[in-house]
């Protein structure tokens, strides 16, 4: 740690996305002059190693907080409803993993590449979007920016490790069993906490998240309304249908959108592309080039393909959107979005 | 084998789609008076069990049709290219599985649910459609004939039996390479005959045969112009991303399409599919009903679940397609299409 700098604190610092966390502040090399590392008081007391330095897990607790300059948390939507406005009150910006406030008017929803400018508004919370919602507007935002959009329909490919640590183990141990001919019993996926549990080793589950009454997911939903808040574009039409893949880490979309601007060609959808902030361009039919969720693992980048103009509508396209969830859907877009409130200067050394 | 029926061949008996076509005509307790196995030179000598006889597989040459009544081809497109015409001239009637002829405007495309009529004008030879093209098909007819369709746009989740028996072993063997940590090299997907191969197991590959020059690839093709033609609707938009899935049987199917009629329901679309010809309905999202690959495996249904109202088209809807690729996707469907030209008396006791 150095003098210089900013107190940060990662709630949730032993999960599948805090680790991630960690590992991205130390890659990015980010100002911190102190780390405070929080959890639930089950993780409490664990150690964990961050820039060779042993750091112990705190129980997070709202006096946690004081001192404290930027908050990352990722601990599940109860801790975040619970410590995120704890944190904000004692001065802390809160950059919050979890769904808990996203759709709250008073807490901007970021993608940096889209829409940081929202940034300035804050009232100490400030949300991170879901990971599927992330990529696919990465992807997108060039587009819209160039040439308007006026229709998404996504159909997601999602991998496991969305759903926790612990779905990527019962994924791994669903696989053993099947290859070895024994039994198992599906405990996590679909969703830990509903009804029914569902083989997700050599299978797809059309469920992600739990049900609402209108026959989308909540999932689903979440693509849905987080596109409109973060584009700023509450009558665009966006539906989705989010699926789960025996896949561990890596979402892949295939997403078909309309532009308002017709006569386009795909060559002006790639040139775009091949330029855009946080994408890059996998796109060579000829090659055999296309982004696959084996290949984003642990990059940052949103990774697009199979851009090609629909056969029947002149506005319409298709194309092939890839990201480890874990970072850009998640970890990558929280530091940058601390990143961003350094450079913006809406966060500043005290 | 009794007196009464036909003289049916097996064109690529050894083969993933052979097998099944085997035990498809076994189960449907088919009226067959003598079974001729034939296959490439390779394979022949073999033997192969039906109806409890051990049945020599013997090399496919033109005059082995000479008796044939019915002779139902998957053995790939070169072999029903140049012998299936071999077969009509001698008298056979060919139900070929593969994409030789399809295209043909002299040979009827056919899903028995949606265009049995076709089979009327057939002059030898019949074809039978792309697996992914049929599920959707025997799923979006029922709707078409009530409330007529306007556009379709479909996401595909395939999987590697669709590439034959040497994916699905490539499949388990690299999970099993990657559970153990040891290396392996890609062979065979996603076309083995094409120029790269990529790892399958935990990933997706958004590749299924070839690229044309439009960017598609030639499974996407299969499923716009073999849907126009079934269907008669030279000018319904289709659109297709067809992707690759680490499972070994079933395919799944995210579509989105639009009504000629407004102010439809999901219920009146459910309604529709509940009584379907080949459809089983599994939509209870409250009860964490939808269909699965995995729950599908060994039925010759089409199995149609998440069926929503689009949020922002009035005439839109989405569902959720899937049935086992190997059977009404190719075993069953071509052995219905005998079925039904017995039926149908196009083909007759001689």
């Amino acid at each position: 740690m150095s003098n210089k700098g900013f107190h940060v604190a990662v709630v949730g610092a032993t999960g599948a996305v805090g680790q991630q966390m960690l590992k991205t502040l130390e890659e990015r090399n980010f100002p911190i002059k102190k780390l405070t590392l929080l959890s639930s008081a089950r993780s409490a007391g664990k150690t964990v190693s961050f820039r060779g330095e042993d750091v112990t897990v705190q129980e997070a607790k709202p006096e946690s907080f004081e001192g404290i300059d930027i908050a990352l948390f990722s601990a599940g939507g109860s801790v975040s409803k619970a410590l995120a406005p704890e944190a904000a009150k004692r001065g802390a910006v809160v950059i919050d993993n979890t769904s808990a406030f996203r759709m709250d008017p008073e807490v901007p929803l970021v993608v940096p590449e889209v829409n940081k400018e929202d940034l300035r508004s804050h009232k100490g919370i400030i949300a991170n979007p879901n990971c599927s919602t992330i990529q696919m507007l990465v992807a997108l935002e060039p587009i819209r920016q160039a040439y308007g959009l006026k229709k998404v329909i996504v159909s997601t490919y999602q991998a496991v490790s969305g759903a926790g640590a612990q779905a990527v183990e019962e994924l791994y141990n669903q696989t053993k069993a099947i290859i070895n001919n024994e039994s198992f019993e599906p405990k996590i996926l679909p969703v830990g906490s509903d009804k029914k549990h569902y083989q997700i080793a050599f299978n797809a589950i059309p469920q992600i998240d739990k049900f609402e009454d209108n026959g989308f997911t909540f999932e689903e939903m979440k693509m849905i309304n987080e596109t409109k808040k973060i584009m700023h574009m509450e009558d665009l039409p966006v539906a989705a249908t989010c699926v789960r893949l025996p896949v561990a880490t890596g979402h892949s979309e295939s997403l078909y959108f309309e532009t308002e601007k017709g006569a386009l060609t795909a060559s002006d959808i790639q040139g775009l592309l091949k330029d855009a902030p946080g994408v890059v361009l996998q796109d060579n039919p000829a090659e055999q080039v296309y982004p696959m969720p084996a290949d984003c693992v642990g990059k940052n980048d949103v990774f697009v393909g199979r851009i090609r103009k629909d056969l029947d509508t002149d506005n319409g396209f298709h194309m092939w959107v890839v990201s480890d969830n874990l970072l850009k859907g998640a970890a990558w877009n929280s530091v940058q979005i601390a990143e961003t409130l350094i450079e913006m200067e809406i966060v500043t050394e005290k």
